[in-house]
């Protein structure tokens, strides 16, 4: 795909999904089909595996490229697929090759894990991604307030292929500021902290979000999108009121409900499996019964909770 | 060796070597070994290949496990290694695996990287890495503030081979908290924010420190090592004085410069090369003089900076 398109493309709900692991914690792939499947005639256009909420991080090598493949082939042109990428630049280019072989569209870097960084090895880290897979759109996951319009501008610079930014830092100020230092149409921005702050991230220049919401429905963040591209901001901030009590549960605990929540809901939906892996745990009681009571406001009926 | 044994063993100096690069940026293997004796015949004790100034999230996979077999190879007895491991469970467990197989004496387990973590699944995280390889010392290595003294002993009860704590999180309040509440004498605490927040961490309860400083060397650390030992406060701060200008300006940019002003200075005195790899980079022509300055004040002998 051209990356002027890919960029347009990009301007959407893009969904995250989670990774469904059997009974005995090994991957689900078919009910990672139903999922994808689902999240696609559900209209959803934009997949990435291998992100956050797909527990990148739980997930072996192996795993890593199995869920590229595997979403590349259930997507089967109907939905692009960017696919996450990270940890040593040897590794990242690895993961970069074997997306594109794949059929992926594009490429989300992931947040540097290393915990030393400076401008210059910043940019550098990216360029040696960015060049080993020229032909694909790479979109930055940046979660890193001490991310500058300044190093944004020149990382722009020494890699062509980047079609948008995946903005992470909870600022909408920063964040603002960052789009108009380095052009609003240059990119696709992206508010890469879902449904809660797309609203006030659409005031300052994204014009799409991630979502891990949609895993549960898509319709909810569709009809946010909505209203958002129509300059309804009170409709919009309506769905937010709707959907704020859920993305609430999932930041508990600094977020580490941020993955289980949604398993939960899917789980209490009949739509999936609540297992997840370590460093993060299944709902307590208490915190299932937060679920329940929230999905009952949006009507959606409730599976078997058991 | 005898867990009791290895606790009082890691009651000291912990050296985190820099992973010294070829000027084509691949691993020079050489140098390592020169390195490696170096600090053995400085005083040093116990070494970790695979720690953030050994720069581990540059490494690749194989990269990492040359660094292990390598390290204890050279050291040949005469010092224990603590080999570096992270990432997701399986690859984790591997890391453990071949660090038993090299011969090393205990693992470091990095601060997991996953951004969502729970009490449990952390708990889980490592128990599932420590009862992989129950021969092996662990020493879990704590940057979150967020780990609290219940969850510290939830986690010494699921792991038995749990011999030290690498405390590094910049808070001595917390850390004596965590001493007291866990307990002085049942592990070794270890300082992992290095020669400047090691006296106050000692009054807090901690008995060993790790330090980058002693790749350029080992001698000003362990002669505060001997004055904390000695509960010469004011001794050890002398020697904090001395080298807290070349600590803070490891610190600068976010600690961007962590690595590369040891490496610099190694550089200067003939020890090794300035090669880093993103995402950090070597220090500028006006921060090389601030080490070259540093390095005066030390009596030091520079060689060549060109």
């Amino acid at each position: 795909m051209e990356f002027s398109n890919l960029k347009e493309t990009l301007r959407t709900v893009i969904a995250i999904p989670v990774t469904p692991f059997a009974a005995g914690g090994e991957l689900d792939l078919l009910s990672h089909h139903r999922l994808i499947s689902a999240l696609i005639s559900g209209g959803i256009t934009v997949v990435t595996p291998n992100g956050n909420t797909g527990e990148f991080y739980s997930l072996s090598p192996d795993e890593c490229r199995r869920m590229v493949a595997a979403t590349v082939e259930v997507a089967d042109g109907r939905a692009i697929v960017v696919a996450g990428v990270g940890f040593d630049i040897e590794t990242a280019v690895g993961m970069a090759r074997f997306a594109r072989q794949a059929g992926a569209a594009a490429i989300m870097v992931h947040q540097i894990i290393h915990p030393y960084r400076t401008h210059q090895g910043w940019v550098a880290y990216h360029q040696a991604i960015a060049e080993a897979v020229p032909e694909l759109g790479l979109v930055p996951y940046v979660r890193d307030n001490l991310v500058t319009p300044a190093m944004m501008k020149n990382l722009l610079e020494a890699c062509p292929n980047i079609v948008g930014v995946k903005y992470a830092v909870p600022d909408p100020l920063l964040f603002a500021s960052m789009v108009r230092e380095v052009g609003a149409e240059r990119l696709a921005w992206v508010c890469g902290i879902a449904e809660s702050w797309a609203p006030f991230f659409w005031v300052g220049g994204a014009r799409g979000f991630t979502s891990g919401l949609v895993n549960v429905q898509p319709k909810l963040s569709l009809d946010m999108l909505e209203c958002l591209r129509a300059g309804d901001y009170l409709g919009a901030m309506h769905i937010w009121s709707r959907l704020k009590p859920f993305e609430d549960l999932r930041s508990q605990h600094n977020h580490g409900n941020n993955v289980s929540v949604i398993k939960e809901a899917m789980a209490q939906l009949g739509l999936g499996r609540r297992a997840v892996r370590p460093p993060i745990s299944e709902l307590p009681e208490w915190e299932r019964a937060e679920v329940a009571n929230i999905l009952s406001t949006w009507e959606m009926r409730v599976a078997s909770s058991g």
